[in-house]
């Protein structure tokens, strides 16, 4: 437990979770606020239908804006080929996309089984190999779907034995909708890294159910480093009214480096980028840890 | 991991922490909304100085009040010999006394030394084994205080070693400012178990940091089976501005319910009192799971 690699995947998960729509330049910014905390790895927006997504459009323009330069890993979500190709002509160096771990949210999210979103990726996964430009993949409802109710651990070890040496970056394990329990996750997490290492695995959790960060702990427990959270907590789920979005960024590297864990993170910053991200949003889900971490911060300096 | 004790502090620690002053009246219809939902032991208030916390001015009163016959496990706090003997007259069945990790806190507190409050705890062992009343003590700033940094394990480990044996109920380890993280809990109560067994052992954890929920999980693993929580996540730290209180009951049985270990309470109750606590202070802290879990109640109560 001694390095920890972190994807903001706020300006894309978060984002397209709120009621308000931030402008490019918005985005930009927050982006920027994000990176010049040390975030290392963040998901910038995705490449899907600017009337399905309205915050979303105009991803490509974004993409073109980023800094080439500064050692980030900017990475955009892609549902399909078109998006793939999109992302590519933008000039995306990762793209992210998505495989099921029940059918019920493959039909919802794709209209397609998912055996047939596993093809889609296995396309994607050669295109990539030619254009030179890395894949990374989410296992959406890896251990609860809405629509079909708990997953069978089984899926998600079968999906991840698949595609493990598929050329794949890594592969996440998504809690969509914030309803994995730390016992499952240390379960599973446990099970994927013995098989597999970790490195080529990661942890996606939403704080729905107030366990975003004992699920962080639970799975860096199994050897699990790479995590994604959202700053500011931005996010929510469409089909929980009221819930909270991915786990906060602030409250994961505040934990970790609490721990001893080095993130190569400064929390000042990162309350800066959360800050921000409240007051672009307007809906300041913040995340839990920051009424502390301010004060606590502010006297730091002052000694 | 298959049963929980779990103790409301809410009444106590929770309402001495909040700006409103609630009467005797209202303390009660909050006492007796957290044990309809099943929860089988409370912390009611404590017998202090009115003047240096109005807030549990007539606890006496109080406990008088209390319902003798419902099963449920009243305790009180007191802070020495004096509040010991009223709430000896009042009724108390139990008492909560403090012991102290770090002399910052001792001296703060009750203007004693470590030793000195020992010696005063053990004065009222003596009294309470001749009076028939149990004794639980919570060992304050087990794992950090705010004035000397982070506690040595050893000293906790010395001070349960010391009271295990003396005729006491419990021992908890209180992470008075809610500074602890998962991996130093889990160390501390991994030991502390391994020596001493977990019957006599139980954990009180804040939310300041976010961690609340994910250190209730790590003491679970090392075989932790007392837990205390507030209602509605009601209390504060006077030591850190804007910070939360205890980690809320609500989110704590959430998850334990979700992980399949049986707490023997109603989560639909337990929200109903958790709604109350809030509107009895008017401050709302609430507890972070609250938001999903009421349109998730409504929606099972629909099926």
């Amino acid at each position: 437990m001694d390095k920890v690699v972190f994807t903001d995947v706020g300006p894309r998960d978060g984002l397209q979770n709120q009621p308000r729509i931030l402008s490019v330049d918005e985005r930009l910014s927050l982006i920027a606020a994000v990176a010049a905390a040390g975030v290392s790895h963040i998901e910038v927006g995705s490449f899907v239908s600017p009337k399905a997504v309205p915050a979303m459009a105009g991803t490509g323009e974004l993409v073109a804006r980023l800094p080439g330069d500064d050692g980030v890993h900017y990475s955009a979500l892609i549902p399909n080929r078109k998006g793939y190709e999109l992302a590519r002509d933008a000039g995306v160096k990762t793209v992210n996309m998505v495989l099921y771990a029940s059918e019920g949210m493959a039909q919802k999210n794709v209209n397609m089984s998912i055996a047939e979103a596993e093809q889609a990726t296995r396309d994607i996964l050669d295109m990539a190999a030619n254009d030179g430009i890395e894949v990374v993949a989410a296992i959406a409802t890896a251990f609860c779907c809405p629509f079909d109710g708990p997953t069978d651990p089984g899926i998600v070890r079968d999906i991840v034995a698949r595609f493990i040496d598929s050329g794949i970056r890594q592969l996440v394990l998504a809690d969509t909708i914030g309803a994995a329990n730390p016992l499952q996750v240390r379960a599973l997490t446990r099970e994927l890294v013995e098989a597999h290492g970790a490195a080529q695995i990661g942890c996606h959790f939403h704080d729905t159910r107030a366990m975003g960060v004992a699920n962080v702990f639970a799975a860096l427990e199994s050897g699990i480093y790479h995590f994604d959270g959202s700053i500011g907590g931005l996010g929510g789920c469409p089909f929980a009214p009221g819930a909270s979005g991915n786990v906060a960024s602030e409250d994961v590297i505040m934990m970790l480096e609490q721990m001893g864990v080095h993130t190569g993170i400064d929390l000042d910053a990162l309350l800066r980028a959360s800050d921000l991200a409240e007051n672009l949003t307007g809906t300041a889900p913040g995340g839990r840890a920051k009424a502390w971490l301010g004060p606590w911060l502010a006297k730091q300096q002052e000694l």
